[in-house]
């Protein structure tokens, strides 16, 4: 039995690929990609995440299982031809879409990989990777530093914050849609704050005072 | 029942893996690698496309299924080896041999996704996946600007083209090996044509005027 | 039945996971990346190599069925921030786990594809996979130079030795944990051997004399 109704899930998972898509188009245009480039851009970002996670689960990828994936990315990419001519805000609107992705994968990502069966830890760990897969794909392929490995503020805890939480609620059984979409929420204005504020992380090893 | 004999489609992967196998090491002679990473690039680009193919439809890799496939990427290596001294004339020859290797892959990778019983329209998203997978991971992990988003010239466009011509062939029950063929002297001829006169698409955003 | 026991396998394993994440932390380390950063780096590197082993032959992948596989990634990001204080010796003790890696996945990597009923050349193909991969993808996402393709020494010609007498002693039925560890050693010393006396292959192309 899946734990929100396939409809849901769907409609869930387009918007979460809207998100990421446009957050891919909007990098592509920083870039100086064309449209084509866009729109490939864009399909990487919102689809690159589940793709992995599918193989790894071993189910066939939603994204090429349901074309109906194509139309977020289309649209992404055309959203930000006719309504993004603002260069200068690229950036921090790029966030804003990133975090949006963030926040509703990591939670249905760790969904599907539970409604699959896969062991709650993994399945976590399966959110996580739904949710950092498409993000450090659009950065590795458009040669910028991963954001998820950027040190100016925290990016892949909210996600496990999210996805730990979304698998606990699993194992209180007490995910529902609307704790599902609260842990999204809050997996969302985690990463806001933390981009906002500068939150961070200690470095990979201590620097021993000269 | 498969669209091309079992034979046929061997020998059409074989000769698109050369294409983009030579692509691959001509890049690597260019980076200043050695035989060894010529080899390693030249595997990667002519068969990464097919293998990320085959593991969305959930059928063994060919790559590793039939170690024959090895063979063409070795030749790849040892042509540009002993055969192209010239460094000043790589770029232009790379991409000739890509956009072969594009036309072949984008009609075969939509064949064998409709052979294995991928709806349309996924199996055209496939093909194209199939022609410009392999050269995508060629240019990232030798750490060059992908030719995929490169402004200038259309490179997808054309493998869109041809995998869409490949589907619509299929649906109208018209494709054989000689149309088939036809569709991928139309991809390489549009691509080539599209490097020669510099043809570009709009860029991914509206610059305002000032 | 399986070549080793299934609990050597796993320990073998595990090893060979905790030596590739310290040189995913290392590098994370010299970068300037977060202790997050850190262990996701350490991960994709110790991990890498076998999910794409495992998506290829089509197993599920052993990192997310079994989640133990989190420990020696944990512990190698801690290792590195508790006790590699200094930043001028990163390289080179980067490059002797990395060599311990390879040395051990050659052998893991080929043993887990035959385990699994591969063909014997695919399954040495798939053993350097395992090796390379992971490394690979560490340089890839960390924006450098992979050691894959630097002319600066021999990498990746130890995994294919390491692997193909792996396969070797399969055929001639004399694979057994101690010969396997023997090839491990091999694979390691040829590796440090290259390391330390700069052992070069010949480059990519010919250049004529002027």
């Amino acid at each position: 039995m899946q734990i929100f109704a396939a409809q849901t899930q769907l409609v869930l998972d387009l918007v979460g690929v809207f998100f990421f898509a446009v957050s891919g188009a909007l990098l592509a245009a920083r870039k100086g990609f064309d449209v084509v480039g866009s729109v490939l851009l864009a399909g990487m970002t919102g689809l690159g995440g589940g793709v992995i996670r599918d193989l790894i689960i071993g189910v066939p990828p939603a994204a090429f299982d349901r074309p109906i994936h194509i139309l977020p990315v289309a649209l992404a990419a055309a959203v930000v031809y006719l309504y993004f001519p603002h260069v200068s805000r690229f950036r921090r609107t790029l966030l804003l879409f990133d975090a949006a992705g963030l926040g509703l994968f990591c939670v249905t990502g760790t969904v599907r990989a539970l409604d699959a069966g896969v062991p709650t830890v993994s399945a976590a760990l399966l959110g996580v990777t739904t949710a950092v897969g498409g993000g450090l794909l659009r950065d590795v392929v458009a040669r910028e530093v991963p954001s998820l490995f950027r040190h100016d503020d925290i990016y892949a805890v909210p996600a496990m914050v999210g996805a730990a939480a979304t698998a606990l609620l699993w194992r209180l059984d007490a995910l529902s849609l609307w704790t599902g979409v609260a842990a999204s929420v809050a997996t969302f204005t985690l990463r806001a704050l933390a981009v906002r504020y500068g939150w961070r992380a200690p470095l990979a090893y201590r620097r021993l005072s000269p």
